[in-house]
């Protein structure tokens, strides 16, 4: 049985996209911090960690992407999930019962639409699924909390109301991570991410993103990232088509290491299927 | 007396950039949402917007680049806040009588390992300038609010302990809006930022980096976005060196205007000195 550590509560989204990507047998390890996660893969107390790295509506999650740089952990797969938001409360409760709503500041500012005409309070919490636990371990009447479909049935609370948030596209992208690099099976659409820095020259990312162009290799995500700890230092993020095994890679990589005083391949890992998530190309 | 927008409520860390930015003069006028500071400035309720679009550590903020493109609103300057977190609590006040503290999730997080050794209980709250307002009106005797120094001025709070957060290196940048476009003054150094989505094809993107890498100009930032609501729509957000009024940048635009199936520039304007903030060079 696989361990899968993933942040936050029992019930988090986080726990919600590592089932669906890696399965019901998967055993789910909640874990208090991003940095406990990578801390405890590389401690072998589990064997994969699945981490949200950016959000369609409010950005990469540049904690992770440190993180991954100063753990030695590969990229082995990416999930996107839709993310829904649930009114949960306890078992017969309804709607016109609730006065209060809990759960994450971002939660409840995605569902203001709805509690707006719902007319109730509001009270932030840390989780969104920590909203959940609290609702059931207190038996809290008339209180609903905002958090997934998962924390209903891990809780064992009622969903009054479903897909309650007011974009009509808010998804998460997760990364699966491992210990070991893993090889992409054959025939499989493939993407590499991986991280770069430069030289402080004109024309230098350029030339940098011109080792993939020469080759025909597409971009599927560019990000510049400036560390302001080393003034003048920069880490560009990027992913594109193909596997490090093959030859076109391998020497676009080379040709790259030429310009780059740093270079990391984060992973080579299947892509996502275009019906689930999109890709720009470059 | 320019009266200036920002999201948030009295002695938010936005309304510090704000005064930061626009001096002391400045009206700052707190709104409840970003739609709400872009709506005012459309409205003309205010002259010009002081809005977050990036933090070194949690990423950019998409909300506000998608608001952007909605609004017709034009950058006219950039500043870089360093966030210092403080813990701001009644006068007289002692450390060790503190027994909570209330802010932000955000800010108790990246306040954590104070926090532990102080070995207090932590309470979230919607924001930071709001757990400050909070121990001021209901006059909570031992408990303290992590908040920007302004709001400890504001709410006539006593800062117990400045600079509580854990990373070294907490920056937001900030941008400032106005109603028309402006000219930069000459003999500054000028950036300029501009957005635009390409049409799907292979080294498409490398393409529009090299109607500026022709014309040798830098680029300072890029990021590309899915635009998951359209499938296969992509953005791209690029910040160059030089003003619209520059020929250079001109013959670059029109170039990229060949390429590009959606492009609009959103503003010239004085690039923050080395001294404050760091750029990448393309």
């Amino acid at each position: 049985m696989t361990r899968a550590g993933f942040q936050g509560e029992a019930g988090a989204y986080s726990e919600a996209a590592l089932l669906e990507a890696l399965g019901d047998e998967t055993v789910p390890v909640p874990l208090a911090s991003f940095q406990n996660v990578f801390a405890a893969l590389d401690g072998e107390d589990i064997d994969v960690a699945v981490l949200p790295l950016e959000n369609s509506l409010a950005g990469s999650i540049h904690r992770n992407y440190d993180l991954l740089l100063r753990y030695d952990a590969h990229i082995v797969a990416e999930h996107s999930l839709r993310v829904r938001h649930n009114l949960l409360a306890l078992r017969g409760t309804q709607l016109e019962d609730v006065r209060e709503v809990i759960s994450h500041p971002q939660a409840l500012s995605q569902c203001e639409a709805f509690l707006d005409e719902m007319g109730v309070e509001r009270r932030p919490m840390y989780d969104t699924a920590g909203s959940a636990k609290k609702v059931r371990e207190q038996e809290l009447a008339g209180v609903a909390a905002i958090a997934s479909e998962r924390a209903a049935q891990v809780y064992d609370l009622e969903i009054l109301a479903a897909g309650i948030e007011d974009a009509e596209e808010n998804f998460t992208r997760f990364l699966v991570l491992s210990r070991q690099p893993q090889t992409p099976p054959e025939e499989t659409e493939t993407k590499t991410s991986l991280v770069f820095s430069l030289r402080d020259e004109p024309s230098v990312l350029f030339k940098a993103l011109s080792v993939f162009a020469l080759r025909d290799i597409d971009l599927t995500k560019i990000e510049s990232r400036p560390l302001r700890e080393r003034r003048w230092k920069y880490f560009f993020y990027l992913d594109i088509a193909g596997s490090v095994d093959d030859t076109a890679v391998q020497n676009a990589l080379r040709h790259l290491e030429e310009i780059a005083t740093f270079l990391r391949v984060l992973g080579s890992y299947p892509r996502e299927s275009v019906a689930d998530v999109c890709s720009p190309r470059g």
